[in-house]
């Protein structure tokens, strides 16, 4: 039997989560959308042979949407994944989880209260091939302890509401959620530097470097760079005591032309992470059928949204902080 | 509506089929199989809801089978695709098309006589995204006319059953084919090269060098290791005018450990060419729900068989051979 | 007619040098070595048909001595280099230029006093064709301006001797000469990270980050990773607007063995750097027949110890220091 | 005492020989050129204060010319090399050695009747680090015994005077002589192939590809494309039982740009073989001092000569064709 899978929000992430529910994935079936703009909704729903529902929550209520997928405007995502929870029915919920601490507190509170995990966040890194063998690697051991890890986020362009903030909030919390995930441990402190800025982004602080201490005492280092026009570049080297392991670079080609050997670097983060996304969902749906766990749940959320907030407040000092969590609901033990 | 598939033949490549179209893909349902070992049939239809059918023949004639893969032995395709043929149905059919070049005409004049192109035929590297992008490189033109092709298909070992025409009618046919694709052109001479042996080969004259020589001159050499032990290596090198494009070297990671850097080589065939199948499959449920045209055809099938048995009967010799294929009819014309 | 050149201190730096001086470069005769050890000087005296003088000083005033190279124990270095600049005779003097910074102004001094540049200081990677490549790529602009560089200073294990502050002054010092010739210009501020400790390390503070702030405010981060067991491992990549630059990875030999294709680490500094410094000497030796300019000069010596020294006085608090360098005297406004 | 070299040939080859001896290398003193152009003899040995010998024969015998360069027309080497050995001086001879068999045969008589090696042949990729290591490689045993070897020639063009042959007797000369070095053992026959001509050389078989076969059965492939444009390119890759050497592919610096990640390939041979031809050089000096076994000797020039003359026999037929050497006479026994 395929899950019955209700879409909140068609925007463009939206209509990308129905088409890959649609054309690309097994076992799942998009049956009902809902959007603030009808029409749209309407337009989208019909590719697909999906019902409309008249809202958010009349979709959560559905009894014939078996699961939620939550990819409507960052602040509405509070209200709907609350809805799931108290519907009993799983949610995949795109980053942010909510956009202030407080809100992903409530969540972590009704999912606490309702005594079993149903929420997942979009965190699709964790589902990249790259980086799961980066984790086996680092987890065989035979590189030794972690002691640092060297990131970069390079980003060709950014639209023009990219703010200051941003570089954290949207590009750096990324790797954010991949060391947590890598490490197996928490963001215990953050400082944020400033490099000489690019002209490519104006009046943006860019490029920016985030530091990360993680609670064994790793040190990450984050390069965001968002205007450097080559390409759509993420590589990471985690540092052990006897060697290193990094994400590989994969090139489909190899050119030798014009004095050199090239090999390419993805045009943007479709490019280079169409397939997690593809496989990010496509666990979601078998676990749904399973009835078993979820990836990145609410907790990861939670504390994403903690370390951003953290290196959001130093942003223009330059100075480092700590981060505090609150302490972790037995709910999320069994970190995945 | 998914497209309703019967599998004939549920040996290992045949459930892999299977789960393909059961847990990965989009649009399709398996609901029928056969087997000539009949209880192993109904094995693996239990896990997927399928109906066992008495006989592939049967199977073709269900009128709730939309569509048929043929997975069963190489000597059984020609019937089984000819009967598909007669009902009108779209039929994949796992390489070779059919174990002769006689049979492979049968097929053809089969097709020519029924009007439409229903055959697909296994060769899944035409899927591949590495073999994607190098056509396209050597279309775009930037490296100028292709003028040789340096290929290497090594394989760290083979089964007990593998013999002396293995090399040829089993690993370098997949050359053979993509040649073909690659520069959409015939080959139109074949010499076979002896190196000196390898003992990890006992008796069997591994390595071999295949020299393809194309319609327009491009010549092709092709070193086939099937004993090479390190993994699993794939190359493929177009030399034009100006420049050269290569397939990528992929790894998901990089190591640097104990006095070297390290990028992984696949460890088999299952781990090169996973996602090649997945896609391959795909596009052809897809072709069949839109009722489109399919990928590597009954001429193709045809064409390899005939360059593959000119390979094989100079093997020994080491005499170059010519390739002779009859003309190809319109029916194939436009080769996707 | 070949320079006639005297060394000071036959240590094995000072023993490397007499053998590249006599076996490998063009231009000049080690005619005469002194060393505090008597017996040990006439003994390699002996091999290059030198003669032994009583002490470095009677070596620098030796009338058929032209230059002098000093590579005797750090804390000399200040007397020999005064006293080769009061004999108005080239001097190249080993790292560093004298061991406090109080001791580099006095040979500033000296210098500025007697009106020339008389004195070269051994930071041999200005030699490396890859660093000369790299600094290439970055004045001739297609990457745009220079934001930041990430280096990395690996080495397999280090002596016994090394203690907590040879990571900065035996190890990142390389860094620090190395950025300011990169850029041209100076580093104005420092901060230490202290990332979790490398068991096998024991005691020392290793792995260890140093962040060099640029005049620009251009970002150097140095990793300096001493026991890091699976090789030297010296790598550089500058991040500008467009694009980035990094030192190449040059293997002489690729291996496909084990699942893995494998390209090599340098096994130590000397399989590195072993050519730099032959370039380094054959440079200094070309500069002082043709009475040119020298590479880098006592005032860069000066500026090393100045960074270095703050960096140390950090070490410990992990804060960040600003860098305050006297004025530079003229005789140094046209630096290489 | 350094060795007192005279120069037989002062253009380009010569030209840079005497540069190097002069100002790269060690122990070496050109104190003698000639040439047929007098003029220019003159001009030329005034820069490094070198006599003009009124002619080769002259310089030869010259009491205080201690050995001997020939770098004049090819078809002068013979007597040259011929005086030399019967004057008992050291000769370092370009290749060819001589420019037909029968030359090398009489060269070699003469030198097995004087009883001592004395002639070295101008094969400088014997020298390039990265054959030696790949050698090492082989050697070793790891990748197990050796199979096949695919070779790349890669020029981006030709002069005009560069006409049929020369891509075999210019150009792959080098790798024959390469491999007979590599794997210490003779070629036995030889195969031209033709492929599809590429425009950019105009009339000339351009690519060509030659296969060479070894005496244990080893099969290289070497392909000769002299007008690829990108680059000069000259890769190798040995097979064995258990994995592979290659050539690494050093490049000084790595850009990443414009969407791709790029190395750099040598824009000529000087670029590529410099190091090596300064090595050659020096060990050829060393030798002379020491009185000790020179590198690829009177034997190498011979075989090299009948190989690359069975090749020109074949190259328009592109048949088979097998090579007869001489016995080889035992001064030539031990090979370096």
């Amino acid at each position: 039997m395929s899950v019955r899978v209700g879409v909140i929000g068609v925007g463009m992430i939206g209509q990308d989560h129905i088409r890959r529910l649609s054309t690309v994935l097994s076992g799942a079936d998009v049956v009902a959308v809902s959007d603030v703009d009808l029409p749209h909704a309407e337009a989208v729903a019909g590719q697909v042979s999906a019902r409309v529902s008249p809202s958010g929550h009349d979709l959560v209520k559905d009894n014939e949407v078996d699961a939620v997928l939550v990819a409507s405007w960052g602040g509405t995502h509070e209200e709907y994944v609350l809805a799931c929870i108290e519907a009993g029915k799983p949610v995949f919920c795109e980053k942010p989880l909510a956009t202030t601490q407080e809100a992903c507190v409530r969540i972590l509170d009704a999912e606490v209260a309702a005594g079993r995990r149903l929420v997942q966040v979009g965190y699709m890194r964790r589902y990249d091939a790259a980086y799961r063998a980066l984790k086996a690697v680092v987890q065989e051991g035979s590189i030794g302890a972690p002691l640092m890890m060297h990131c970069t986020h390079r980003n060709p362009s950014v639209p023009g509401y990219y703010e200051a903030d941003s570089a954290i909030t949207d590009t750096a919390v990324h790797e954010i959620d991949m060391v947590r995930w890598l490490f197996d441990e928490e963001i215990v402190a953050t400082t944020v530097l400033h490099p000489r800025r690019s002209r490519n982004g104006g009046e943006l602080q860019d490029p920016m470097i985030l530091i990360l201490e993680m609670d064994s005492g790793i040190i990450v280092d984050v390069e965001v760079s968002v205007n450097i026009r080559y390409g759509y570049d993420i590589r990471g080297e985690v540092v052990g005591e006897n060697g290193t392991a990094a994400l590989g670079e994969a090139s489909p080609v190899t050119i030798r032309l014009n004095g050199g050997v090239t090999n390419r670097v993805p045009a943007d983060w479709r490019e280079r992470f169409s397939r997690a996304y593809d496989i990010e969902l496509q666990e979601w749906v078998d676990a749904v059928r399973a009835g078993g766990e979820y990836g990145p749940n609410s907790w990861d959320g939670y504390a994403a949204a903690v370390v951003s907030d953290a290196a959001v407040e130093v942003r223009r000092s330059c100075r480092r902080t700590t981060v505090q969590l609150l302490e972790k609901p037995a709910l999320y033990a069994a970190n995945g």
